[in-house]
């Protein structure tokens, strides 16, 4: 264990792992930030700071800015997840440092580059591009693992 | 991998990280029973219990019960996926068993609690606060394997 | 490290949960697929090829092709992820290769059916079962780390 710990590549992956999935879990209290401010809720037990039946009812509604929010998490549950798991067996088939890092770090780059695009609305292709990054990095990261482990 | 294997914290985040990805995939089962009894279904082939084309269509709807397990779900993903991930890192650092003990038992039981919560529709703050106990397990996880590993 | 790595269930398990993953990630290339040839978007900085306005608005619409796409990801977000977890734990208890390997096949195979009958829309039972049988494999394994880890 303490050979896996000690690894430098190990130790830069569990950073970057981490970083990015602590971005991915900002997203909720983004969410809950964007649900209070704009009286928007999915669930009626939400809706206690309501006076009268019908307020109660008007804030069971979708709102634009919670859904943009939403979405950009949802992408975040279907990009960095798959990097964490490929990135894991990536650092465990030892590659060089500099090469692991580069991989890291374009990745959290680009999926910080991507929230913001997607939360402010940037004109395209800012998020396209920044989501394109993160595949490519994944998929790079997939490439050289399957070269290595391949066993069917 | 025996010293991995054998290690106390490892074997208990093995067990606390399997039931809690059983208690997120049960939210499956849950979907399919009230997808079935309350007849709202998403695809068209699985109205096959139809007997007319009406039928048919009707039963294409959207029902409260299967959205709000479905809303459940996915707040199991968003949550549970990133203490898997945090916590394995957070294992593999080597922490105290009783302080680990401690954050795997919090979280487990904090979900088991938000599920209950959710799919009974419990008044507030009992959703919220057993959200903001798990999000605070995995923070505090977070937070102690950045400051043992941190190489950007 | 050395050992990890060598074992051939590991290299098994990562072959395989990597393939997995892939498949999983090109959903979303599919979606992204449907979205421009429908021309049916979320995002209002996502509708730029529109010359008018009403044409703009008329873009941001929901699609069935693509919702269809979106609810087939989101079964192998459920699916997929909760196998890699459950699977590197269960190849960490270390079973026998031709038992994991059972395993392994049996899923994967198991959810490139389930893409196949959810994507084309294929008669039921068939995206049911390969679901059923995907979720019989990661239950199987998770009963297996139970029996051997058990550590509340």
């Amino acid at each position: 264990m303490a050979d896996v710990i000690d690894s430098e590549v190990f130790l830069a992956f569990s950073t970057y792992a981490t970083i990015v999935i602590l971005k991915m879990m900002s997203m909720s209290f983004l969410t809950a930030y964007f649900r209070i401010t704009r009286k928007a809720f999915a669930n009626t037990e939400d809706t206690f700071t309501a006076k009268t039946p019908e307020e109660k009812k008007k804030m069971l509604r979708v709102n634009d800015d919670v859904e943009r929010v939403r979405r950009c998490h949802q992408n975040d549950l279907e990009n960095i997840i798959p990097f964490v798991v490929i990135g894991l067996l990536y650092t465990l088939t030892g590659p060089e440092l500099s090469t692991a890092l580069l991989h890291f770090r374009l990745f959290v780059g680009s999926r910080f580059v991507h929230t913001l695009s997607y939360v402010m609305a940037l004109p395209q292709p800012s998020r396209a591009l920044s989501w394109i990054v993160g595949i490519g990095v994944t998929g790079s990261m997939a490439y050289h693992v399957l070269t290595i482990v391949l066993r069917l």
